[in-house]
């Protein structure tokens, strides 16, 4: 297990994933640039060279860093930021007694403010757009997108030239991610890399159908339960496991200081629902919200650095009755809300009404959009409704009006769905949102199973990955049911990355099958470590051989439990190999086997090989 | 939890599911006929009937029935069986000590012998087919697929003239299953019934593309580890959470004894591997197999009522060094067996060169063939592979001669497979095998999530149940790792009824929505007890819920963790339908929402619904 660091009151996981080492990779436009990745070491009898690895999990698992959360993780963006010379400090909001959900006075916040925060924020000069897609869109390659590009690339240069397997249903997946390829998928709205210039310690990434497939964690307290340090921890413990961005969407007390201590400790993107905050400033009545106490939300998370905002400005009060007949209506939490202010001041939604002034805010700090899907359907019986399909509608109206404004956008997704019509949801996402990112809730592909919704939406989310959804948010064992826990965080992200993969397979990403085809090798010689290290979940698959087989011999043993010693298929696969090798197995297959095989003659190989290492 | 029944040395699990009950539905053409179904009462308040759901689990779970292990389970068939007059019954085969891999003598099988074995058992009376495709292709109707057609159409007749919804990719699944429809879909060997007639304990079931999609669940001792105990209760605890069947994969010693307790004690059909008996009795060297040993081994399972055997004829010599150049070359156990056997005697398959023969044995006990896929690919990179393929052609011209038999047939599938090469395998099965029933393992959709192998497998298992494969084989988290344990079966059996119920939701079932719409409308009513009662694991999901909200009031809150008591989106919905029903939805979907919905006026509605029951 890791080392807990206990340096601060708040203890957080560190220390490498077992056999593996922290390595950068520095940038050729930008020489300063070092790109982090995670380095796999295979047994000497493996012959094969380290596995790299997409790495989400920042400094917390490299052993030569120090980790002090108090002090928060490097600015590594901030000469970048600085040397584009388009921002200026300025003195920011002044934190207000309900931005932690105080009212009436002397009643101080249970959560300590984060040591040193930063009064003097980053905001663009003059209401310019210093957001990746004005640059792209101007024709500059900026050290974000050359990280991202060096980042998606890992294998691909030793595949140079291989024929690619898969079906990318009209993706255009390069075999080569250049920083020009990167710039050009940003330019036209594609792919997004979310990115506020006040969240400097993040390291870039890209969302988009041409690139990896990514998944999203949520964490967040909550009116009932959970605590700061179980908050940013599971920040943590979740981009360790493979999170490549997080949302937290807290709601109740603390939520302005408890965000300072993620966002300051992110490797990764940090997203929100701003209106669950806004809410939480009028006392929890809907009715009571209006578009300044929002607006004043926008400023106070965009100045602290938050990456991307869930705006529902699609649930138009037209769309609100489309809902009445469901079976579970609206279960979105922020569309729930929004649905509600609708009808009690029989008004437009002012998300949609004042999207302009929003677009205005999210260019000065580069915080991308994140369009809700208010009227997602909760249940196979609401999935593909007129309600649903108006609203995505409207969230393609949307999307020119942000990039009009050179704001970065992606559009968030279903949901429950059955396996039937997930297709058309990918299908006429890209129609109407002009190919932006796409980003789901699962899709959940049935009711019947709470407890194992992180599986029924793991389907839906490896099928419309594989479709060209770009990011998958995860579901955990408790949806339905209750608050995760560390474990079920752990879980859901495992169980995301493993879907988000196998969408990569099939849509035939170029060096995504490197991994699964080093971890074959090492299963079929029995090199059990290797198996285990090159796997998502090492400490998982280690303790499920040691279960049966505690043995450390067993761990070098040419067999497993389910054979047992005395015979194993592998073991006899490898005579196959060794038998089909003496008799020049080309010469057999180009001459037809069927007649060949006769003349075998039979080679009593001994089924033992010696034990490796 | 479930009683323990310790009237006898080995218990098992019993009692119904929380909120069930077992009910009995009578036959029309044959009246004496019996089909159990669960049934789930839900709260007075749901003013809803109680919901039917299909039922594996046999006596264990009426709480009416008595359950004694070392009895055995009721012959509910006998009569069907004695009532056709073609078998009779014989002096059966003597046991051999060999038969519990006992050699050299005096030592006994540490599993007793069950009490009151039947020394004579039922074949055939002249040689001819007892088999249920040898009935249905004369036309004749049998009870068991009335009580088939019976168990399938639960729910459907409510749904009488309902416009149906999915994509069946060709199948022709009917409104309502009709006993003809069954003996038709036997007829053509498009669906089997698993029914050994020396297995009369068992509740008969279809499997075929056309029918529900079924599971199945693997025990089985091991070289290494497990014993009876935990054997017969695996079975049991596999049916309980919903295996269709259950294959017995034990080897080593004490496998005849084991076998005999499972089969007079299990509700489902059995399936068993022959050869992996037949090795343990050559003291488990592949070379030292002969035809005399497997055919007394096939006799052997056979009069004990084994339902169907995985014979793994089409691995033909001529197939093997096709492997030569996989990663994970040959990783059927099976598989590698008869490779073994076939390089090391250069001689085609015996199973294959006496297939008419085993064809013979088969018809006169009505065991399925199973053909099994010995060559499946083992990793991604083997998936779809000149091996795998090869195989299967051979498996169709075998099924061919199965059916010039009269024997039913089912056809083995892999395995591992990416995404986008699922497809082609069920539709070349459908092809090569004349729409045999498919079966497969998994498959799983990446290589690299050993500890999670359930859930890269159900992903892969959804899929190609919604494509047409009829049984999906289940894969527990310790796959590649070791042997399941309890916990692990119950994970495996619920993934691949959650998989295989979303593959019958995609495909457009006529009534398999009806569960996911009555546990959405408990979940948005709040309704917690019949939520967690309608779900695949009523446990879990109570104990998932307790966990953040143990409180017995909160089961009848109208509130959950994720949003807590002050706000829930589901009782703002409430009021979105409460409003909308005043505002005439109807007439204003037809005038368009739009204009209308600027008339609204505002009814300050009271959010907070009065708590249930």
């Amino acid at each position: 297990m890791a080392d807990i660091n206990s340096r601060i009151e708040m203890p957080v996981t560190t220390g490498a994933l077992p056999g593996s080492r922290k390595i950068h990779i520095a940038g050729t436009l930008f020489p300063d640039i070092r790109v982090a990745m995670r380095e796999v070491a295979l047994e000497p009898s493996a012959k094969e060279p380290p596995v790299r690895i997409y790495d989400t999990s920042g400094p917390y698992t490299d052993d030569t860093a120090s980790i002090d959360i108090a002090a928060g993780l490097p600015a590594l963006r901030m000469p970048w930021i600085e040397a584009r010379g388009d921002c200026e400090r300025y003195p920011g909001r002044e934190v207000k007694p309900e931005d932690n959900g105080i009212f009436g006075g002397l009643k101080q916040p249970e959560v300590q403010q984060f040591p040193n925060v930063n009064p003097m924020p980053w905001r663009a000069k003059g209401g310019q757009a210093v957001t990746q897609i004005a640059y792209a869109r101007r024709g500059i390659i900026t050290p974000e997108m050359e990280y991202v590009a060096i980042r998606e690339n890992i294998g691909r240069a030793q595949l140079a030239g291989q024929i690619r397997d898969g079906e990318d249903f009209g993706a255009e997946i390069p075999d080569y991610v250049t920083p020009e390829f990167v710039r050009s998928e940003i330019a036209r709205g594609r792919a997004i890399i979310p990115a506020n210039i006040n969240h400097p310690e993040a390291e870039p990434m890209a969302i988009g159908r041409n690139f990896l497939v990514k998944i999203n964690a949520n964490i967040g307290n909550s009116a009932v339960a959970s605590s700061i340090a179980e908050e940013v921890e599971k920040m943590v413990w979740a981009t360790r496991w493979g999170a490549d961005n997080v949302m937290d969407l807290s709601t109740g007390r603390n939520i302005h200081n408890t965000r300072e201590w993620i966002l300051r400790n992110s490797p990764v993107p940090i997203g929100t629902v701003p209106i669950y905050q806004a809410l939480e400033k009028v006392g929890g009545i809907a009715e009571d919200l209006s578009w300044e106490v929002y607006r004043d939300t926008l400023i106070e998370q965009a100045e602290q650095g938050v990456d991307y905002f869930t705006i529902h400005a699609g649930v138009r009060l037209a769309y609100v009755p489309l809902t009445a007949n469901r079976v579970t209506g609206i279960v979105s939490r922020g569309g729930s809300i929004l649905a509600k202010w609708c009808l009690s001041h029989h008004k437009e939604n002012f998300l949609y009404t004042h999207f302009e002034e929003i677009c205005e805010i999210m260019r000065a700090y580069d915080v991308s959009f994140s369009l809700g899907d208010g009227l997602r359907p909760g249940s196979i019986a609401d999935a593909n409704d007129r309600a649903q399909f108006a609203e995505l509608e409207t969230l393609g109206e949307l999307t020119q009006v942000a990039w009009k404004h050179d704001c970065q956008v992606m559009i968030e997704g279903p949901g429950h769905v059955p396996m039937h019509k997930i297709k058309v949801n990918m299908t006429k996402q890209l129609e109407t949102c002009g190919e932006a990112p796409f980003y789901t809730l699962g899709p959940l592909t049935t009711d019947i199973a709470p407890g194992y919704d992180h599986i029924t939406s793991g389907i839906g989310a490896a099928m419309i990955g594989w479709f060209g959804c770009a990011m998958l948010c995860y579901v955990t064992p408790k949806e339905h049911l209750g608050l995760p826990d560390r474990d079920d965080v752990k879980v859901g992200v495992i169980t995301y990355k493993l879907a988000a993969h196998a969408a990569d397979l099939a849509k035939g990403h170029p060096a995504a099958q490197l991994r699964d085809d080093a971890l074959s090798r090492a299963r079929f010689d029995f090199r059990w470590r290797d198996q285990f290290n090159l796997s998502l979940d090492p400490e998982t698959a280690l303790n499920f051989h040691d279960e049966t087989l505690p043995a450390e011999g067993a761990k070098v043993a040419h067999f497993c439990s389910m054979c047992g010693p005395k015979f194993c298929s592998m073991k006899i696969t490898q005579d196959v190999r060794d038998y089909a090798a003496k008799q020049n197995t080309e010469t057999m297959l180009a001459a037809g086997m069927a007649e060949k095989s006769a003349e075998f003659r039979a080679k009593g190989g001994e089924i033992y090989l010696p034990a490796v290492g």
